[in-house]
C-alpha cells in the first residue's frame, strides 16, 4: 500500500526503521533462538539491554549522574498519584501550575495527597490562548514542589523555557509529549516523568528521572511500583518491567542519537512546525488559536470553518493515507501530532492536502 | 539456528504462531499502513482489537456476567497494593494465606493499608512440602476478603481446588501464573488477578476480573489507575494502556481458544508435568521437595545432588539450546516453567538432557 502519514496523538508514530529492526529480530533476538519479550528481565542479555537505553537516555538528555533514570509502569496517570506521595514529605501543600486539562487532571489527582495550590496561567486576548511566564506565577512559600506540563497535548500550547525558579525549588514537570524533542536543562528540575507512548516507544512504559535527594521520602501509603526509591534501588526491576517497551525505546534512542541527538531533532522539530502554522496563518480557512509564542513544535492544532467541514477533512485525510488527524473530543477541529519520528515529508504532505481541502471546500 | 527451549518463568515463552502473526503485521496491521502499537487507543481499529480480547478471555474463563475484565498496568505488584485499597470498604482487616514468597510480598504491601491476619499453610513432612487444605484455614470473621496465590512460581507449590468458603467470603487470588492453565470457576472469587507475562503476552500488562458488586469502594487515597470502579467505568482505557501487549493477549486468546480451550490446555499442561515429574521421581539424582498433592503443574523446581552441579546443569542445558532453567535467586536448583506455549516436545527434549547429564555427572 502507498505510504501512510500517522498523525496520532500518542501512541503515535514510530521511526520506521526501529519498526523494520524489531521486526527483523522480532522471533530470534541477539542469537537467543527467542523474542526479546519471551525472556526474563533478569537474565544477562536483556539487562545489557536495559543498561544500555538507560545510558542512551542519558547521554541524549546530557541527565546528571545525581538523577535516576525509572522505567515504571502507570503512564504519566500513575504518576499523578506518585509526585505527591513521593514528595510531599512532612509538607501538606503543593503548588500546581493549570495550562490545559492534563496539568489540571493532575491538580485533581493530586487532592487525594494534599492541598492543592492551583495556580491557572491560561491567558486569552483577542481570541487567542497564551500562557503567562514564569515570572508571573505566584509561588506558595509552604509548597512542597511546583508541577506543571510544558506541552499541553490537547490543544498544543506549550512552554519552551526550563524552570527559572530559585534552586531551591522543586519543580516537576510532565514531559509526556515533549521528551526529547527539544534539549533541557535537567538541572532545573527535581522530577521528570513522561509517558513513553508519544517520543519514546509503545505506550504501557513511564519515564522517570528523579533527582537523588527526592528519594526517600514516600509516605507510607506509597504502592512500592510507585516509590521511587525502590524502583531505584532496584534499577526498575523491583517488579517485572514492560521489557519490549524497553526494549523499543532502547531502539528509538539509538535512532535519535545516530540522526545527531536531540539538538538535531530540535530544528527539524521546529522546521515541521513552522512549515505547518504558516500554512494554516496564510490561509483564510484555516485558524489556530494560540499565541504564537506558545505554539507548541508538536501538537499543532487547526479547525476549518464549520465542524461539519472538520469532520469531512478527516474522513478524506484517511482516504489519502493521512490518519490520527481527529482533534481530540474535547478540542474538536484537528490535530497534527509532529513528534521526532514523523519526517518533514510528512509534514508537507499534510500540506498538500489541506491547500487541496481548502481548494475543494472553501 | 536449532530450536531453542524457553523455560523462563516470565516473562516467558510465547507461542510460535502467535510471535510469527506479530511479526508479520508488525508494520501495516489490519490494512492501516501502521503498526498496531502507532494507533491510538481509542480509534475503531485498536477499539475493536480490545473488545474481542476481553471477549474472547471471557469465553475462555466462562467469566459470567456480573464480573468486569480490566486489561491494567503494574503487575502482580501493583494489585498487592490495588487490592486492600479497593475492598478494605469499611473493614481494617484481611486474611493474607502464606503459602510462599509471593502470597508473602502481598501480606508484606497489604500492611500499608490494613491489619493482616497472616495465615501459614506450608507444612512439612519428611522434607516435603505441603500445603494445608482450605478447610484448615482459620479465616478471621472480621476479614474484608481473603488473598491468596494458588500458584507459587518460585518453588511450585500449588492448590488446585476452587476456593470452597461461604459465598459471602470476598476471595482474591493472584493467578499470574496458573491463569488459563485449567478450568476454574469465576464464580467462587470475589477479584482474580494476574500479571500477562506467563501465560498470556509480553510483560507490562495485568489482568484484574473483578465481580461488579465490589465495585465503588475504593479508599480515597487509591491512585486512579488502581481504582477498578474507574477501570471499568472507561473499558480499561482511563489512560493510555499498553496496547501492543493487549493486541499479543488476544493473539493468545485466539490460538488457546483455536486449541480447544482451557479444559484441552489443562489435559496437556497435566500430561507436561506428570512427565516431567515421573523422571525426576525415578532419578536418584534428580529430587524435588513439592509433596505430590502440592506439586505446581505451570513450575516444576527440581535440583541436582549439589549446588556445583546444578551450575553446570544451566551452563551446559544452555549450550542445547534449553534455556530459562534456572531456579529463582532464592530458591536455588533449577526451574523448568511449562506454561500453555511449552508444547510436549520442549518437555521432552528437557528430560533427555537431564537423562544424559545424570549419565555424563551422576
Amino acid at each position: 500500500m502507498n505510504k501512510v502519514y500517522n498523525f496520532s496523538a500518542g501512541p503515535a508514530i514510530l521511526p520506521h526503521e526501529v519498526l523494520k529492526q524489531a521486526q527483523h529480530e522480532l522471533l530470534n533476538w541477539q542469537d537467543t533462538g527467542a523474542s526479546v519479550m519471551e525472556l526474563s528481565h533478569r537474565g544477562k542479555e536483556f539487562d545489557a539491554c536495559a543498561i544500555e537505553a538507560t545510558q542512551d537516555l542519558r547521554d541524549l538528555l546530557a541527565v546528571p549522574a545525581n538523577y535516576k533514570i525509572l522505567f515504571c509502569q502507570g503512564g504519566a496517570r500513575g504518576q499523578f498519584a506518585a509526585v505527591p506521595m513521593n514528595l510531599l514529605g512532612n509538607k501538606t501543600t503543593a503548588d500546581y501550575i493549570n495550562s490545559g486539562y492534563w496539568s489540571q487532571c493532575a491538580a485533581e489527582e493530586a487532592q487525594k495527597y494534599c492541598t492543592v495550590n492551583e495556580l491557572h496561567i491560561r491567558t486569552e486576548h483577542d481570541g487567542k490562548v497564551g500562557l503567562k511566564p514564569m515570572s508571573e506565577w505566584n509561588l506558595n512559600k509552604e509548597a512542597a514542589f511546583i508541577h506543571y506540563c510544558p506541552n499541553e497535548t490537547i490543544d498544543g500550547v506549550a512552554i519552551f523555557n526550563d524552570p527559572t525558579f530559585a534552586k531551591d525549588k522543586v519543580v516537576v514537570a510532565d514531559l509526556s509529549s515533549s521528551i526529547l524533542s527539544q534539549p533541557i536543562d535537567v538541572s532545573r528540575y527535581g522530577v521528570i516523568y513522561a509517558g513513553a507512548q508519544k517520543n519514546i516507544g509503545p505506550s504501557g512504559l513511564t519515564i522517570v528521572i528523579v533527582r537523588e535527594d527526592l528519594l526517600g521520602k514516600a509516605s507510607r501509603i506509597t504502592p512500592s511500583i510507585f516509590d521511587y526509591q525502590i524502583m531505584a534501588k532496584y534499577d526498575s526491576m523491583f517488579n517485572t518491567p514492560p521489557t519490549f517497551a524497553w526494549y523499543m525505546s532502547g531502539l528509538v534512542f539509538k535512532w535519535l542519537k545516530q540522526l545527531g541527538g536531540v539538538e538535531k531533532m530540535h530544528e527539524l522539530n521546529q522546521a515541521k512546525a513552522q512549515l505547518l502554522y504558516k500554512a494554516i496563518d496564510q490561509s483564510d480557512f484555516y485558524r489556530n488559536n494560540i499565541s504564537v509564542a506558545n505554539r507548541s513544535i508538536m501538537n499543532v492544532s487547526f479547525m476549518s470553518p464549520g465542524e461539519e467541514l472538520d469532520k469531512r477533512f478527516v474522513e478524506l485525510a484517511k482516504q489519502e493515507n493521512i490518519i490520527g488527524i481527529k482533534g481530540h473530543r474535547i478540542a474538536g477541529g484537528m490535530r497534527a501530532s509532529i513528534y521526532n519520528a514523523m519526517d518533514l515529508d510528512g509534514v508537507k504532505a499534510l500540506i498538500a492536502f489541506m491547500q487541496e481541502f481548502e481548494r475543494t471546500h472553501g
